[in-house]
């Protein structure tokens, strides 16, 4: 049973940055523990943070109208989903000790969250804690609406994924092979490319940093039905190039313009041509899905059709500069931070 | 009854041409009238043809892949859409002679034409001859697809039109405001702006050649929930950094781009970061909703709810040429060309 500490650290937004995140960007704080959660609120100590990209979108200006949520002020503890265990339950909250969640848990070792914006984690045999942030949690949902409800992947289709190596890439990757497509990606390394074609199984991976990147795509990857995007920028400017009639083009990130000004895109007018259809998405909206969404996870991640590869990190610490690893492709695998010390 | 002359005019497409159509595009070929109709088919007398922006594709390159449909070769007659009356009926054609027809019935005096694709126009005391190229004919139908279908629109959302005193962009201005939707046009002329907002009704229409022009639109149209986009460009460009959460962007033509190389764009980004969805259609996918879509306009148009105005040149000699005319703005409401004389 876990037992409150005399204190904890948190990191805390410290002050605004341009590009990439710096030492000065956060600061992390040790503070008394004295968490005691209302009626419907549980006290948590987090034992892992996944670490995405949007965390550096949360953190933009406050009169930036590009962001997916409220952004996180200057003095707050940083905002990110992670894993946790309750060590105090408020009475209505409907949790117990021990019970664990996943959920919106903050970039800190203990906090006190909303009951209602957390999720109970029912661990089988079949599933390990870590799958509840990676293909049972956000990045699978996100991979599961994402394919299906917005690019409406169909058998026999030809699906390529840009970050096609990343947490939600290599799940879209997998749930489109399971599906019949034929699936393809990009990526920023020879080794992520080498992990695409041989244990996630896509038919064929290219690294965008190959001189000869733009032939290979039009001799590998032929024309597309279904584009999912992480990256933004050249890369997706360039798959508008190479649309099939109908194409659906899932703007689910863009990681390449977060940290730096936007691209001019030449080649929107395709998607005019090619009757073709561009939807950005974000999990905020989808609430309604996620029941389904974890349902057809869960039977797929039984099956042992979704596998998962984690790049784990240790400590509150390194999170801050950590995230930095997401925007130059430095992670094999979901990148997360282990928190709770055992 | 109509009667078989010696002789008709057809418009060949002669010589492959850059931007705007010249004199060397198309010539007219007087040919003695030899037309007979098989069993599936009728011959027909051209009563009106429609210009469209489309037609300036139709001419491209075989090799590109940004024809709606096949294109036009060099030596066939041009291809057109009108209205048409039926001199001769093949047996199993479903078709009788006086027939009133629209349909894709080629720029030509005369024509052969496959009876299944013509529909039969029954005129009624609340339709005219002329609406079943406007509100009634493909125009309408592709407002009533583009608006409702493709845009989704709602009561109370704003909808903002380009091209807004064309044929198209007209009928969908009335549409939208009849839905309840806040509508709000951009047109090339002060004369055309008088128009929209005073006889179609728009809450206010700007003029894109104006130097205050981006100013304006910020002020008098506020943010978007849906673009219906008829002119591509620079105009679409800017209109995505108006967009509301959740817009819809309807790509239903691109005519600065049909005359020109494609501008870049720079605000590509804010359809991810605004979750809005951007989506191309054409007719030729649609054939399904059709049928819908003219009971509806009918409706409208009986309750005076979709008003018209018509541009009628005579004669199909005006017809090559006159398409230049859209691509130039020109034209004061739907374009048309009278070609049977009375």
């Amino acid at each position: 049973m876990p037992v409150s500490p005399q204190s904890y650290t948190r990191i805390v937004y410290a002050q605004p940055t341009k590009g990439l995140i710096d030492v000065k960007t956060f600061r992390a704080e040790e503070v008394p523990f004295d968490l005691k959660p209302g009626a419907d609120e549980v006290v948590v100590r987090i034992d892992y943070l996944s670490l995405d990209p949007a965390m550096r979108l949360w953190i933009n200006d406050g009169d930036n109208e590009f962001n997916y949520t409220a952004p996180v002020q200057v003095g707050q503890t940083m905002r990110g989903i992670g894993l946790a265990t309750v060590i105090e339950a408020g009475e209505n909250s409907g949790f117990s000790v021990g019970d664990h969640v996943s959920g919106t848990v903050g970039v800190t070792e203990y906090n006190t969250v909303k009951a209602s914006t957390l999720t109970k984690i029912d661990l089988s045999e079949r599933s390990q804690l870590l799958d509840f942030i990676g293909p049972l949690g956000h990045p699978g949902i996100t991979a599961y609406i994402g394919l299906f409800d917005i690019g409406q992947i169909k058998a026999g289709e030809t699906l390529v994924v840009s970050g096609a190596a990343g947490a939600v890439g290599s799940l879209v990757c997998q749930l489109g092979k399971d599906k019949g497509a034929k699936v393809y990606g990009t990526v920023g390394s020879a080794e992520k490319c080498k992990y695409l074609e041989e244990d996630v199984g896509v038919v064929k991976a290219l690294n965008y940093k190959s001189p000869t990147f733009r032939e290979d795509f039009v001799r590998e990857f032929g024309k597309i039905d279904v584009f999912f995007d992480n990256v933004g920028g050249e890369i997706l400017d360039f798959a508008l190039t190479r649309l099939n009639m109908h194409a659906r083009v899932v703007l689910c990130g863009s990681i390449s313009s977060y940290t730096s000004e936007a691209v001019p895109f030449k080649n929107f007018s395709h998607v005019f041509f090619h009757r073709a259809r561009v939807e950005g998405f974000s999990l905020i909206d989808q609430g309604h899905r996620f029941a389904d969404a974890r349902a057809y996870l869960a039977e797929k991640v039984a099956q042992g059709a979704l596998k998962s590869k984690y790049h784990i990190l240790e400590g509150i610490e390194e999170v801050p500069m950590a995230i930095n690893m997401l925007f130059r492709g430095e992670n094999n695998g979901k990148l997360v931070v282990k928190i709770a010390h055992d």
